[in-house]
């Protein structure tokens, strides 16, 4: 109900552009949601071109949630009001509390915390800035337009670190199926979050942004029940002085050491990253490839370069770029000409023959020889040809055919990995500007800027695929253990 | 004559668009380029709308550069050719040679030198892909539209890493100001790069990438003459068993092992970087902020994670965020309001008061308790109001007045490192899809995306300066002991 509500009673927004209230209910209303909207406001009679009603007395209809962008000692007294009047879930986006470290905000919060318990409100936030949710679809935070579609969620202590990543995803091409920001966590926690995600099927990778872990025993026992079905990566930046110290005062979280949280992290069977950016693209990977079954990568590129630099990270993060057997080099060379380097890195140079990749990369999937594969270097006529065009204007006609040729033949390259159950990694530098680039990541084909982001994400694919199998291997143990111990 | 001929001589182009030359024409003409361009074919009339040529004798005038896309077998008569004429630069864009491992490859190349060593040639190449210069202008590589300006250049054993960053560094915001892709290194190497950037003071940092030093000594010598008047940084990936066959077959490289070439970096006074994009954030820090006296350094934020983010990558990176002293506290409470959280991170949570990031950085830089300095979260109207447009018609044309003085208000905060002295990184989720970030980049702003990039670039600065004093007391010591032997 609080990810996909019916309907909304929203107080805090106004027709004035400047208040954070007003901009969240305008990226509500555009954010393609379908259920009522109620805007709630002392003296108003339209909201955002919505009638406004004076409280919920006056709405006379069921609210299923009350989003609350409000002064912060408003907030028990609505609360009591959500409460009286039958709504059962809440988004306290105001500041003010537990994080200010000041008794008034303290006493505050608890406050709020009693009420909500009266009435059996469970609620998000305080200082949250709310939710996306691309299944329902709604947005109730401050930054608009989120890229909706794909299959991860983040969960984050951070508002900036759910939807102020909305621009940076866009740039990617990569799109998001939920976030949630859980504020000072005074009732709704992770562990909350990481439970909703545990059978919500659409959701294929989870991340968290973790500055503090308020139910470590439980976190560690439902962390564990979703890793064991889909992978759960973590970023903590609480680990040291000058990072606990800002937690505090940001979350009013208390942090602990690196070394303690990656104990926890290890016990959940969550993988730790960096980094916001890094974690995003684990999370690409993971809810879009398969697991790789072992830790050999081909690596097919049109430079040397790229070709060394996946080729070197891959060794240095404990892969391999295994030599192919001249059986398999034979099969390539057929393919490609003479001319190609075909041992591993495969290097076709410059060429213009775009279906090459695909015929490489089949004939080294069913090789059997690697599992798993990197592409540098694949692009369309369009994003050479700009300036060929301009020079010989008889190319123009042409070029589009080429180019829907091209394009129409991309999602069958995306396609091979999930055929041959081994997952594929794109590097270039075309970036979203480009109609290839475009193609490959609408069809689930990660693409990365970088060697070290590429090589970072197939690590993540081979960590979770150890600990799926660590998780099963635990779970024979123990039902090997209760099936049988009068044999023990 | 090289980087900025007068003249070039085209060899290779045609009036077919799948022809590599043919692409690299369009791309110098382009380019900006203003001197005078001879295609040289031998049976069309015009290409790409020139004149065409039969030979350089046909050409009769005066010839700087020629430029080769040729066949392998084809190129010792060209080279043969250009010597006759006077030419006395070439860019070999040609492959086949050394780089195939084959004696037939490595005879045509041994030829290629032995004629321009006869003529006094000096070439580029072979297997390049030619070069890029802001200065001139000119682009003779296979990628259309640099993205010039800026103040950085790259040199480049790979041609994938010179101008495949085109469509990277323009997503980014970044401009580059020169790039030269070295290929086999036959003649011009790496050294002789260095030592053409060591007084051209429109480069103001270096970027190698390597994937062998083909002369240490003169590479050592060189790059430390360099380094002492402007930061060299490298990315090398030859280091293992994987990077080192790739290499091999790449550029006929024979590379060593990482802990060889982190003491031939170490002692050349290069700093080593991971990978290209991590190299190209250094280089954007490098040649626009100025470098930072010590590790101490202030965070400014409008949001929790991001802040606590950067405070603990920087600790973990070996620099401070120190807690503010109580007088600095105050005078920032004094600019920012009660709520604000003023220790370091100062968190000013959500704001629309746009010149207060301003205000907050003169302070904490003029109090002289940091070195440095990082921004998270500016953001102007636009980035925010997409919807707020469409539910509040009437906001629009008000909109466009915020916006403009907004944008004619960011140079002003672009200018206070370079007036205080010390450094200033922005990290914001924007990109260059907002007018906030695109203005801050244009006025010399680097902007990041994630904290770990922020603070790997503010490292660097800090190397940097670490390197320079280490140059100083050694040149101090090297001419005390030339100044007075006799004393020893």
């Amino acid at each position: 109900m609080l990810m996909s509500p019916r309907s909304i009673a929203f107080y805090g927004a106004s027709n004035n552009p400047m208040k954070m209230g007003t901009m969240q209910l305008a990226n509500l209303l555009e954010s393609g949601y379908r259920g009522e909207v109620y805007p709630i406001h002392p003296n108003e009679e339209r909201v955002l071109g919505l009638p406004a009603f004076r409280s919920l007395q006056d709405v006379q209809k069921p609210v299923d949630l009350a989003q609350l962008v409000l002064p912060t000692k408003l907030v028990p007294g609505i609360m009591e009001e959500c409460g009286r009047y039958g709504v059962r879930r809440a988004i306290i986006i105001s500041g003010g509390f537990k994080e200010t470290l000041q008794g008034e905000g303290r006493r505050l919060e608890r406050e709020v915390k009693e009420i909500a318990a009266r009435y059996g409100i469970r609620f998000l936030g305080p200082n949250c800035v709310g939710i996306q949710n691309a299944l329902c679809p709604l947005n109730t935070t401050t930054i608009p337009e989120p890229p909706f579609g794909g299959s991860f969620a983040i969960v984050s202590q951070s508002g900036a670190y759910t939807s102020m990543l909305n621009p940076y995803l866009r740039s990617q091409g990569m799109r998001i199926c939920q976030t949630v920001s859980v504020g000072n966590e005074a009732d709704i926690d992770i562990v909350d979050c990481l439970d909703y995600f545990a059978d919500r099927d659409e959701v294929r990778a989870v991340g968290l942004y973790v500055e503090t872990v308020r139910r470590p025993r439980e976190f560690i026992s439902t962390a564990r029940k979703v890793a064991a079905r889909k992978p759960v990566v973590a970023v903590y930046v609480g680990g040291n002085e000058a990072g606990s110290r800002s937690s505090l005062s940001h979350t009013g979280a208390v942090s602990g050491p690196d070394e303690l949280y990656d104990g926890l992290f290890r016990q959940a069977g969550v993988m730790r990253v960096e980094d916001m950016d890094g974690m995003i693209d684990c999370l690409w990977a993971l809810s879009t490839q398969p697991l790789p079954a072992g830790n050999r990568m081909a690596v097919i590129t049109n430079s040397g370069g790229p070709g060394t630099s996946l080729s070197y990270h891959l060794e240095k993060a404990g892969m391999r770029v295994p030599p192919f057997s001249p059986g398999l080099q034979a099969r390539l060379r057929e393919l490609a000409g003479a001319m190609t380097t075909v041992v591993n890195p495969v290097d076709v140079t410059f060429t213009t023959n775009i279906y090459l990749y695909k015929d490489l990369l089949e004939a080294i999937f069913t090789s059997g020889e690697v599992d798993g594969a990197f592409i540098y270097g694949i692009f369309g006529a369009a994003d050479m040809s700009v300036n060929l065009k301009k020079r010989l204007p008889e190319l123009a006609p042409m070029e589009g055919v080429w180019d829907e040729r091209f394009l129409a033949f991309l999602p069958d390259l995306a396609k091979v990995p999930l055929e041959h159950k081994k997952p594929l990694l794109v590097m270039s530098f075309l970036g979203t500007g480009s109609a290839t680039v475009r193609t490959l990541v609408a069809n689930d084909l990660p693409v990365f800027t970088s060697a070290t982001r590429a090589v970072r994400a197939m690590e993540v694919l081979l960590s979770y695929g150890g600990l799926k199998r660590r998780f099963a291997a635990e779970d024979e143990e123990r039902s090997r253990q209760t099936a049988s111990p009068a044999l023990r």
